[in-house]
């Protein structure tokens, strides 16, 4: 999402580093009786509410945790505003360890937190979250969403995430083989998690001949085996003859190490950040040729799911409407970067800064 | 109000600085359009909202603001507690030129920052910010006291102020001499800015032998022929034969150079942090058998006028009645700090801690 590149930042104050990224406020929440260590990013306010989960990490230093909130929230206001969602970005790191400090009472009192913020910001799960912490957060807030159905939210979200990464595939397919239709296409899925493996169910329903590999042998073979599909080793997954490679595991797969080895056509998964540099691993794709989907754009589902279910009575079909339009967006993009001759991420970017400026304009920040 | 060596405070995060001392939330809203650094601190929500003044200042660096803004906001959940009032401690300080900075845009974006933390701090007028700028604030929000009477608050808090200063006054008089009648006694006045002339005008109706001092001769002068009192220089005020001390201006004119230089018995008097450091200069002042009356209790009239404004229906009466009570609660200080054989400025914080642990205990914070 950086195309400012938000390692360099220093430790020069906040509001140097804020300044440097347009964030509207950064909240430290602290609780000495649960142990609570909170940081709050609220990025963008100019669409709507600043979305974003929640994630929990033992951070080595405060500057990792804040340095990693301000770029993650950033983040979230691209996604929602190239989804077209009327939502900002938002993001909240619990600073600490998950696996012991997660009682009811730190839980609540982070709650209580967010609510205290009016609204401004809207929590959901991220790593190290799970369903029972959602649960304690939101007997203090109303501002949680990505609640599973017994709880009266929209459930799970990756399989509306898979059918955007889909709708994503289809369309740089469109855009670089003249038809979406991926029958017959060679196609490289890395990471069969939860998204991964619905997309990879999507795939061979439309006969497109799917190769995958994962870090866990045992569910790459129990996934291979219930969609009879090949699978290859981790680490040969850049070598594999492909037309299509979808990263779904880790970020920065794309680097300088994998790009010249890759002998696809495209780019379009549903893993965060797989560029390592933004500008430099674009413009590497760029340059040899491979059209690269936005990672932030086609792996939007997920939020359009949150973010619909967060405006009230969920409805499937509407959200699976919404992320639909994934496709059509894509293909903008890729005219756009076409046109303009810039990466797809530039060009992305662009957009959903465009959106941001110009509805940002006509309604005041809350 | 630190007991705690604030100055100490190293910029190793911020979570280690609120670590210690306590801090509940500290937000940073940033404005690029209209150039707003500001920094929010809420210190202790456990009685009430917090309140504190918006302090502008051209910080050298944003440190030296965050430094500030948590202390001055700490000092505020102690004086609160001492006096009474239902509320806890904040403060907010607006990082800038306060000549060329504050545009109506400015201003009411900060307002909006307010407004959005729900009412969990609340502001007044502080350092170069004037009625015209809190007009402005109010129209974004409503967590806003210690407006002029024109704008439906409780006008000037000033005149409030000198009545608890002299409270504070007549109740050390009365554990020093055995009587709180100040006529015949010798007292120097330093500072008869709005408070210190306030507090001239009750010290004169009582007969009192008034000494002042200023910064500005001519104010000094003026003063001086209003209520029949005699005037000396700036530096002499420390050398001067009296018997009540009482600073009514700068900050830490209670240190190395003066304490060995004062002929008081007593000293009482309207300033914020007299004493330079507080366990040193408080000790200095204990050995030397002059009795201290905390500056942050017997100078709190200001708050607990502008704390009864904000919880609506604004009564003079009553806020003198409740401003009074800083009589028992100064000899009630000073008598625990003879009993415990500590300053006077440790027994105050002690009973607002006290305070606050115990109603905190039964009132979960918002």
């Amino acid at each position: 999402m950086e195309i400012k590149e938000v390692q360099s930042l220093k430790s020069e104050g906040l509001f140097s580093m804020v300044a440097e990224l347009g964030h509207e406020q950064v909240v430290h929440c602290y609780d000495e009786a649960t142990g609570l260590k909170a940081l709050i990013a609220i990025h963008n306010t100019a669409l709507g509410p600043s979305l974003g989960g929640t994630r929990m990490w033992n951070y080595a230093s405060e500057q990792e945790a804040l340095t990693d909130v301000l770029r993650l929230s950033r983040g979230m206001t691209f996604k929602a505003a190239i989804s077209g969602l009327n939502l900002g970005g938002g993001k909240a790191v619990l600073i600490g360890d998950a696996k012991t400090m997660k009682t009811e009472a730190y839980l609540r009192r982070f709650g209580k937190f967010i609510q205290s913020l009016s609204g401004k910001y809207i929590t959901a799960e991220d790593v190290n979250m799970n369903t029972a912490d959602m649960e304690y957060i939101s007997m203090e807030t109303k501002y949680v969403t990505g609640l599973p159905e017994s709880m009266g939210g929209g459930g799970d979200p990756s399989p509306v995430t898979a059918y955007g990464v889909y709708m994503g595939i289809k369309a740089t397919a469109k855009k670089v083989f003249g038809t979406d239709d991926l029958g017959g296409k060679k196609i490289g899925v890395q990471g069969v998690g939860q998204v991964g493996s619905y997309l990879v169910e999507r795939l061979v329903k439309e006969n497109a001949k799917v190769t995958i590999t994962d870090i866990s042998e045992e569910k790459m073979k129990a996934i291979a085996k219930r969609f009879g599909v090949d699978t290859i080793d981790q680490d040969k997954i850049y070598d594999l003859d492909m037309d299509i490679y979808s990263p779904c595991a880790l970020g920065a797969s794309l680097n300088d190490d994998t790009i010249p080895r890759l002998k696809c056509a495209l780019v379009a998964g549903g893993a965060n950040n797989q560029l390592k540099e933004e500008l430099k691993h674009g413009n590497m794709l760029l340059d040899r040729g491979i059209v690269y989907a936005p990672d932030f754009l086609i792996n939007a589902g997920g939020v359009i799911s949150v973010g619909n279910e967060f405006y009230g009575n969920y409805n499937r079909e509407r959200v699976y409407r919404h992320t639909e339009k994934i496709y059509d967006t894509c293909l903008s993009i890729l005219n756009l970067a076409e046109k303009e001759k810039i990466t797809s991420q530039e060009a992305a970017i662009k957009m959903a800064e465009k959106r941001i400026e110009e509805v940002g304009k006509v309604r005041i920040p809350r």
